[in-house]
C-alpha cells in the first residue's frame, strides 16, 4: 500500500531516505530551506512543498532530517502537528530528543526519535540500521515503511533512548579507531605494510576481542570484576611497556594515555586483582 | 616423532606450553627458578633441570618465558647456547628483542622471537596465535611442534617484528576496550542493560566497523585520505556532540579526549574535508 510521506530536509542523508522511499513506490513530498536541493527528487516524482507547514500537511508521516536539533525544531515550528507523527532522524542528545518529543506532543503530534547507523549510501541497503525511541503507536503504524529504510528497532517510549544508544555505538567505534590508528603507526613507524597487517592479523584479532564483551558487560551489570586472564596490575605494566615501546618507534601514543592513566589510578586504589571490565568505575 | 623440548620459567603461561608439549607426546625438560613450580609437571612425566644451563644443554630446542627480557637473559646467562635454538616467548619490545637476537647469536645459537596472543587457557586450541620473528630456518624445523602450541605465523628474519606486531594487537585491543567502556557507561548511566546493548547492538557493530579497516590501511599507505563518506570537519563536530551529551549523563569521557583533541588539531590545520584515516599524520 502506497503511503503518502514527507521528507524534510534534503542534505545528503534526506535524499537518500526520500529517494529510497520514492523508489519503493511511496508518494513523497519534499521541502529543503535551499529549494533547489530539491529539483533531482522532484524529476523523480517527488511533490515540492512551498513551505515545511505545507509538507507537513500533506502526508500523516514527516521525516525530519537536518543538521541538528535546532535546525529542525526552526523547520517544525510553524507547521500544525496535531494529528501527524514526526519522526526526527536528525542527530542529537537524549536530553534535546526529549525535549523536542515533548514539545511535539504538546502541540498535539505523536513523536519517534531516530538513530541512523549508515552512512546515505548504505540507506535501503542490506546491514543498515536505524534506532528508534518515543511512541510505540507510532512505530507500529509505520513499522513497513521504516523496514525500507533500514532495519528498525525500536528501543522504548523514552524518546532519549535513540540517541543514547546511538552516542554509545559511537563511542565504541571511536574507541576501535583510535586503537586502529595507533596500532598502524607503529606497524607503519618500521615500513612494515599497514594493509597487509590489517587485514591478516589486527582484524580477525578486532573480531576475536569483541567477541568477549558480552561477557564484560555481565560482568558490570553484577558490579563483579573478579579475573582470572588478565588482572588490572598485569595489564598496567603490559600499558607501561607499550608506551615505552611508542616512544622508541617515534610514534606518539597520545590516544592511549587516559587508558594508561586510568589503569594505573585504578590499581593505586587497590583493584590491582580486577579484571579489565572493573575500569569502568573510574569513568562514572 | 617426538622431539626433546626445555620449557624455562614456569608461570601461568610456560606451565600451559609444558603441558601442551607434553600431552601431544613429547620429551619436556623443565625448569624454574622457583623449584616448586616444576612438581605437577614432573608429576606428569616432565624432566627436571637443576639449573637453567643443564634444561638448555638437555634439547635443542629451549622456550623461555618468563617476566621480562631482562628475566630472559638472566636466565640464558650462564647457559652453553651454540648449536642451540632459543625461542624467546617472553613479552617485550623490538629493540629487546632485537638486542637478545644479536646476543643470543654472537653466542653461537639461533634465535627466534614470539608474541602469544593468546591466554594460558587457549594454548593448544582452536583461536591461538603465536607470532615469530628471526630465524626462519629455526622456525621451519620446528614448526610442526610449535603448530601444537597455537597456529604459528612468521613475520620474517628481523627478531624485533613479531614484538612490534604483537604490540600493535595490544594496542588495537586497548583501543576497542576504552571504547566499550565508554559506551558501556553512556548506557549504564540510564540504568539500561548493558549486557543486551553490548550483545545486540555494539559487538555487531563493532564487527561491521571493523571489517572497514583493510580500506582505511589501504588509504595509510597510498597516504590519500581523500572521503566521500564522513570527513574530519563532521566528526569534529559529532565528537563535540558526543562529549557535551557524556557531560549531560554524567560520564566522564577522559578515554575519547585525545580523540577529540587530535580531530580538533587535524582540521585546524586544513584537513576538514579528508576522512579519518588522515589522523595517523598527528601520531608522527
Ligand atoms: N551523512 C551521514 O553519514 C549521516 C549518518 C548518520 C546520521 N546523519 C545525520 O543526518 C542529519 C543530516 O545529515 P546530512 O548528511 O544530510 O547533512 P548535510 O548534507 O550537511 O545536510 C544538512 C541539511 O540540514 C539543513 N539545514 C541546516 N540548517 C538548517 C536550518 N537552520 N533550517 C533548515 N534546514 C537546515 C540543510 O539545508 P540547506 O540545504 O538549506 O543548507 C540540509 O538539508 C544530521 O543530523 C546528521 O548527523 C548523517
Ligand atoms: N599470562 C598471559 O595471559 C600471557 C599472554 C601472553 C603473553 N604472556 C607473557 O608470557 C610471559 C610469562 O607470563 P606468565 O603469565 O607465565 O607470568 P607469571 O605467571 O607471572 O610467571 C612469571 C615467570 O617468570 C619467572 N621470573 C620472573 N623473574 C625472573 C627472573 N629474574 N629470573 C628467572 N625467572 C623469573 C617466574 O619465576 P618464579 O616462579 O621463580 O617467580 C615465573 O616463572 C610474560 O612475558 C607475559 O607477558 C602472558
Amino acid at each position: 500500500m502506497s503511503e503518502n510521506i514527507a521528507v524534510l530536509g534534503l542534505g545528503l542523508m534526506g535524499t537518500a531516505l526520500a529517494e529510497t522511499l520514492l523508489a519503493a513506490g511511496h508518494r513523497v513530498t519534499v521541502w529543503n530551506r535551499s529549494a533547489a536541493k530539491a529539483d533531482a527528487l522532484a524529476a523523480k516524482g517527488a511533490a515540492r512543498a512551498a513551505t515545511a507547514a505545507e509538507a507537513v500537511a500533506a502526508a500523516p508521516l514527516a521525516i525530519v532530517c537536518v543538521l541538528d536539533y535546532e535546525a529542525a525544531r526552526a523547520v517544525l515550528d510553524g507547521a500544525a502537528l496535531a494529528g501527524r507523527t514526526v519522526l526526527n532522524l536528525t542527530n542529537g542528545r537524549p536530553a534535546e530528543a526529549r525535549e523536542t518529543g515533548a514539545w511535539v506532543t504538546g502541540r498535539g503530534g505523536d513523536y519517534l526519535d531516530g538513530g541512523i547507523m549508515a552512512v546515505p549510501q548504505m540507506i535501503g541497503q542490506p546491514g543498515a540500521l536505524i534506532l528508534y525511541s518515543g511512541s510505540r503507536a507510532a512505530f507500529d503504524r509505520h513499522e513497513a515503511t521504516l523496514k525500507l529504510l533500514a532495519e528498525p528497532r525500536h528501543l522504548g517510549e523514552d524518546p532519549g533512548l535513540a540517541p543514547l544508544y546511538d552516542l554509545a555505538m559511537l563511542t565504541g567505534m571511536y574507541g576501535q579507531i583510535a586503537g586502529f590508528l595507533e596500532a598502524a603507526a607503529l606497524v607503519a613507524s618500521e615500513g612494515r605494510p599497514v594493509r597487509e597487517f590489517t587485514e591478516t592479523l589486527l582484524v580477525p584479532w578486532m573480531h576475536a576481542m569483541a567477541a568477549l564483551k558480552p561477557r564484560w558487560a555481565e560482568e558490570i551489570e553484577q558490579g563483579d570484576y573478579a579475573t582470572e586472564v588478565s588482572n588490572l596490575e598485569v595489564n598496567r605494566v603490559g600499558m607501561a611497556n607499550l608506551v615505552t615501546a611508542f616512544e622508541e618507534q617515534g610514534v606518539k601514543p597520545d590516544l592511549l594515555l587516559p587508558m594508561k592513566e586510568i589503569l594505573e589510578r585504578r590499581v593505586a586504589r587497590g583493584h590491582g586483582a580486577e579484571g579489565l571490565s572493573g575500569l569502568i568505575e573510574e569513568l562514572r
